[in-house]
């Protein structure tokens, strides 16, 4: 049989040949990394998918593939019984689909783990008053609080974090700014069920001041005196939030550095791709 | 009824109370936002389920409930269609489970996003030779290249970036190493599917030097003089690893201050949390 990686005996490979010749196969595109790809479209019987996914996998292990990718829409959610009988298991899902993932060989598999992270952004923007553009939110924790906090955010996959924080900040206030830096960064762990989440203290410049609060979400917004943010309990109270505070202050100081974004030529064309580093001190350091 | 949030006629309550009498209904617990969360761990009949997880739903609608959230093992991945038929949505997967949302307000739901991102590190380790730790892998893109690059590797879901980067060195090289800081980071998009990775290039000092190489993943590993590993053609190709390298040789002439880990109060007793920022340029703006 051409094609054939794996040793096998004769017999086996008969065997391989004459479930190919009976069963209709699955459709399947190869991957980068040896491995095949199945998209299902169309609905079919749980019995003939078992089948025919059986008969796929004897000619893919024929064949020497290495991982097996299924991915199924919602619609077709009944057929999962089948694939996870045969030993699949679950990779990801999105909201329309669930991908499972299989390996052939007897080794331990190298397929690229699940994501592990959010990301969002709490955006530090100071107008040339000395206020600070603040929020109070419709929901989560700080709910009805009267606490005044920073925008914060998702940064969505395959979203630049820089934009991200421009977005958010638009969203939230519709004031127009300009991305300076990453002033900071921490994780959180657990945040929901096991994920990690990764938040970045983001500088920017208003480029607009009339605050339009988003009424989905927002209770309400201000332009704040920077004092009075500052002495709000809240603040005070949590050692990370004290340690931005002196962060601000440094920066507006202009005796702090942090990360801004650099662009550099990416991989895809008509793309910008950003390395965030200290540049004024490699600058110096060039001088 | 007691607890009734939504406002309902008296007719529908009645049906909701008859509905809620006649089918058994399934166990859940109430999450912090208003939801609830059931996790299957059963087999049952899926008509059964179905007519559980109706009841069970009208139940809910009646209290006000907002979120629902049914967590499903994958040996009883074929009650998902059941779920679905309902209106459920996937919220995410793990290889062992498959969570599956539902909102019951008329409004938009506020339940968190998945993950996007996976997060990865690179780690610079230099000892006092000016020799730089580097390895060649055994699968990926730069197998058989002969390329010569700084061990990397993923950060897992709830460990921290400094703790990931001292791991992955130690389970490539054996070397043990003291984090030092974050030099750069940078983000690619659709590195697997739709999802997004942040890469952080780290600094670490090495406390051991005899490597032994994991045998699984390195197909070589060494201390190679920094000069050679710089005349590499592949790091002169790239923008971004050229980047990289003024900013190695700014760091070896102490002229680089990056963002270190600096611990703050968790709100997990017995752990620490990390800020990471470039509290150089605060001690200095203090003084």
């Amino acid at each position: 049989m051409a094609g054939l990686v794996c040793s096998k005996s004769g017999m086996e490979q008969v065997l391989v040949e004459n479930e190919v010749q009976q069963v209709k196969l699955l459709d399947s595109v190869n991957d980068d990394h040896g491995g095949v790809i199945v998209e299902l479209s169309e609905a079919m019987d749980l019995k003939v998918f078992a089948s025919m996914l059986k008969a796929s996998i004897a000619l893919w292990r024929s064949q020497g593939k290495r991982g097996v990718w299924i991915k199924i829409p919602i619609e077709l959610i009944n057929l999962a019984e089948a694939a996870v009988k045969e030993g699949f298991w679950f990779h990801h899902a999105e909201p329309k689909y669930l991908m499972l993932a299989f390996w052939i060989p007897e080794c331990a598999h190298t397929l690229p783990a699940n994501a592990s992270h959010c990301v969002s952004i709490v955006a530090f923007v100071m107008n040339n008053k000395r206020e600070v553009l603040v929020v109070q939110e419709k929901s989560g924790k700080f709910r009805g609080t009267g606490i005044w906090k920073f925008p914060t955010g998702g940064v969505d996959e395959g979203e630049d974090i820089c934009a991200g924080a421009i977005r958010e900040v638009k969203e939230e206030t519709a004031i127009d700014t300009e991305f300076v830096e990453v002033l900071a960064f921490w994780q959180s762990h657990k945040s929901f069920f096991e994920k990690s989440n990764l938040h970045f203290v983001c500088m920017l410049r208003p480029l607009s001041f009339d605050i339009q609060k988003q009424e989905s979400e927002i209770e309400d917004a201000q332009w704040m005196p920077w004092d009075d943010y500052v002495a709000q309990p809240f603040v005070q109270k949590h050692e990370l939030l004290r340690q931005l505070v002196d962060i601000y202050r440094a920066k507006e100081d202009e005796t702090y550095f942090g990360f801004p974004p650099v662009p550099m030529a990416s991989k895809h064309p008509g793309q910008k791709s950003y390395l965030y580093f200290n540049d004024r001190d490699l600058k110096s350091s060039k001088v």
